[in-house]
């Protein structure tokens, strides 16, 4: 890998895995390496299906529990999962050393990796250490690699700088890419012009986008079907209108712990029952706003204790859930038919 | 009316229709006056279909163009439209003087007041002026009023404020209100807890809400779902998703000029014939945004004029399209079809 | 006034002042009307100094207290101030009728006009309004307006659209025109190439601004001197600051009540006595606050209050205090040494 | 370090230096370790002066330029700057691993640790990496760190978690800390409350804020002065209005290429002479905007080209200036007599 980066950067200067031609479009027409097979000819791989973005189990002094991790795994097995997203914002990779993000996937792989697509999380704030973690999720067994907007320079973030961003992400890597746009935690919003751009790359297959803008989907959805492009909803608080404006699947917190009643609704959609559908996504909307953007991962890690799986302490610096907010969100939970008090 | 209003602030010293009873949900339990008479025991008016936010056609000294109305008007009587809003964000209510909006729904009333059903923007920044405008209203003929969130002290718009005002201005009116959510111009996104407790009012029957945030709109449906509260999406780029998580019909920008592709997208949803339903839906994601968030009211009257409506300047300060834009959205337009270059 | 507009309307085609030229940079060269009197050769209107932007007071039926604000501005004429600033954010003029904002001024003009300079708030959300607003201030003797950026359709409020509203207004203004951004309503922080813009429009004399960005103010100095700019600082919060580069007074909210520290706090940094214009401010900061941003016109009102004058009730929707926050906000005027508990 | 981290662990079951005590304020009164040394009785390590948050100089591959980073010192040394921040925002630390971090801060501290105070950026997303990074940047010679705050999950970063986030960053470090609010980057404006919380700690001797906000600075210097806490301005655009509120100098970008400036500012501050402070101030706004928030690290980096130092590539996906930026920022300077064409 630092072979080819470094043959790279000899070649035009910057991190980017095309010898000649203009940033940032410049891998139209001659696109060396492995992405090259991924997708003239072939279809890309097929990513459509429901994935929970695994939460990562610490023990209390905030180590990788791995046994609690290993039983989880086995309860999420019963559910008729697509595959496993490892290492998203709701596995906390923030938190992570590069080393234990990579870890956790060889773990996830191991175990699960010949039943269920395992996509891991490979995004890192500069475009050479993205690379790198690319690669090293590939080389652990991953299937493809989500890659979340790089977001602390936010003035810099222009349009042109991400369409590069992720091109040359692309380009170098040995595996599907699938943008991940996650406007509450980095608050980009990846525009619309940039996806369709980038759906055009032969190694970018697919969006997961946590926006819940159900406009901008059904839009992307339209101008980006020439490029086989797939679309994952971000949340289950809009999955079946997702489904229905043309989403092949979604990657959502709730199916940590309600994997089960999620692929329901997917099962209730693709039937035509359509009025059941809709009464199950009622139900799902506030649980599913706890454990995102209303109490996040503490609130998540929460809910899966009490459905059984070990959701455990978080990292440092979130906090444990207040006892109010317990209370406030077991009530929902209850009021919505998913627990009984 | 000023006599009611008079007596009310003598009894509990604010403008506040009930004579005892602390704020803000001073409602529950002894509603005076007209209010009573809508939901107990009755059903509330009935407000499911679909709406254009009719733009309000100006000559070039800004003036209302009065006979372009009317030709409008006749237009839009052909297509199988529920009714018309008069005085919405679309309809430049903000830039028209007390008298001026009254005039307009009088005509619109009295052209069509028979076979349509006619929603008036009756919103203004505080809450007397709001009874006021609203009392006008109804006087001229409207069957219900929009009432718009107050937005300019935004720091003191807190949900007990807006609680507030909309349950007094809801206490003293002849008709029912709907809920206006459009937080593109006000910045205020009515919360999902103020219009729970509001839609147990009896003279508050749904909501228009322009946020786009589908989750939201289904979590509304359900909550309200035994108030008999009725929910209008406020724009064409969500009207497949918002049917399918339950809400009534739609108040729609794009319905000015493709009034009949929109009624069609209705009636495709209603058949059950979801896959043309979402190609439909598909197709006007970009023109909608063109006419809303993109160029806004002068975007839409440009569109307007290509259609055959009239559509003519705004008012200043909003300036008329650039060149650039112009073309840009034309393209756009024939591209999804609608138009032939 | 009308007849000029009129003239002007069948000239230009949109609302505008000039006869020929290209929008909005028109009035370069060939202003006609009363703005060519207010720069050329002689000097501009000095506005230097201190002005509280004073509140509108309300009896309990929210009906104007035209004694009550009689009484306050006789204790407001024993201090030093320059002027009043009438129907501001602070008096409250958004939920008041063009009848009140205009009978408001005549008063206190009538009043004070002989020794304070009377700026009259005259914005509304048209062009065309914010002109015959303006010429109704000007008519009941106001000395300048101050002109708040128009926010209701945020999309369309570009830069180009400010300029044009702004100078617009000014070409058909007989007194000077003040520009006003105050991005906390508005969300409108009228940008500084704006700015810079029109302080080369001989009828428009100065800024103040509230959003309290002091590079922004200290840039603003700089890059208008030339043009006989003046900019007033918006909150007590920063009015040292704000003389330190370069602004030469300030509107704000604190003087309602502490009008003689804030003119002391002027007079120490005139004489060089920085420190303890450095003490006198750092007191000032959190009471500032409170009347402000934390708890608005309703703080502002019991504040007023507290010190003697009559706050009394805002109109609604604003609410009034709680209780808590009151007490909150004692306790901040206690520690800060302008109260004794 | 581990060791000691451990123990906490055990004692109180989270990340924390502290064996008993609630949780935030635990330290209170209890505090073991370093910190205890650091502030009762003596005073806390004074950081008054300037500083520049020093580039990260990249070859064209993006490694560090290591050669040129010590030329650029030799040329910030002849300056009198009070020190250095090393790995800061302008230092590009979020593209950096952890040894690169560590290995210039070493580099800084071996060339320049006799005459200059070198404060580290050690600042990373956990609690737990922040202390062991912080651990390093002390083991190299840096003489205090500076802190930003973390943000990745916003929805988590409550005033109370930031409050326990770098209290306990301060127990475990044997140098003292410096809070770093940098809202441009992290959308977190540290809340006064907070800061004024984490003032009253041994080991947190000061904040750098590049908010921008001269009220909140000024507010935090009359609040916190009884706890010996020292507060630098982040931007040369707010430096002398800073220094009039009472901060004790600055981090500013400025530094890098108009060090000389900066500290002739500083000077005549110092020496009263208001007048002159205020017209650099002036000069110094607009080329300051260029290498901040308008163009970023990239406008700074093509500065310091322009001055003599090495400026370089910055890492993507941070992109070069385009032609038209560059040629604009080259006016800006022109025009305020730093550059002659």
């Amino acid at each position: 890998m630092v072979r080819v980066l470094l043959k790279c950067i000899a070649a035009c200067g910057r991190v980017c895995g095309v010898v000649k031609g203009p940033h940032p479009s410049h891998w139209t027409g001659n696109l060396a390496m492995a992405s090259l097979s991924t997708r003239s000819g072939t279809s890309p791989l097929d990513i459509s299906g429901l994935y929970p973005p695994i939460a990562t189990p610490f023990n209390k002094d905030e180590s990788i529990a791995y046994d609690k991790l290993t039983n989880n795994l086995q309860r999420w097995n019963e559910i008729p999962f697509r595959g496993y997203v490892v290492q998203g914002s709701n596995g906390e990779y923030a938190y992570q050393t590069v080393e234990e993000r990579v870890e956790m996937v060889r773990h996830v792989v191991q175990l699960c990796g010949d039943d269920k697509l395992i996509i891991a999380g490979s995004g890192c704030e500069s475009t050479r250490e993205t690379i790198e973690m690319t690669q090293k999720m590939a080389d652990v067994g991953a299937k493809a690699v989500l890659v979340v907007t790089p977001c602390y320079y936010k003035g810099g973030m222009s349009n042109d700088a991400l369409v590069h961003h992720f091109s040359v992400v692309a380009d170098h890597s040995p595996i599907p890419i699938i943008l991940y746009s996650v406007p509450s935690n980095t608050t980009i919003d990846l525009a619309p012009e940039v996806i369709i751009r980038l759906s055009e790359h032969p190694n970018i297959i697919g969006l997961k986008d946590s926006g819940g803008d159900i406009s901008k989907l059904g839009n992307l959805v339209y101008m980006t079907k020439k490029n086989d492009f797939q679309i994952l909803a971000g949340s289950a608080g809009f999955l079946l209108p997702a489904y229905v404006v043309g989403c092949v699947g979604g990657v959502c917190a709730l199916g940590n712990f309600l994997g089960k009643e999620m692929c329901e609704l997917e099962r209730l959609y693709k039937e035509g029952r359509m009025a059941e559908a809709k009464d199950l996504q009622h139900r799902m909307v506030a649980p599913n706003a706890c454990v995102t953007r209303r109490f996040g991962v503490p609130g998540l890690k929460v809910a899966m204790d009490w459905f059984g799986y070990y959701g455990g302490p978080t990292r440092s610096p979130l906090m444990p859930m207040s006892e109010t907010d317990t209370k406030a969100m077991r009530d929902i939970f209850v009021r919505n038919g998913f627990l009984s008090n």
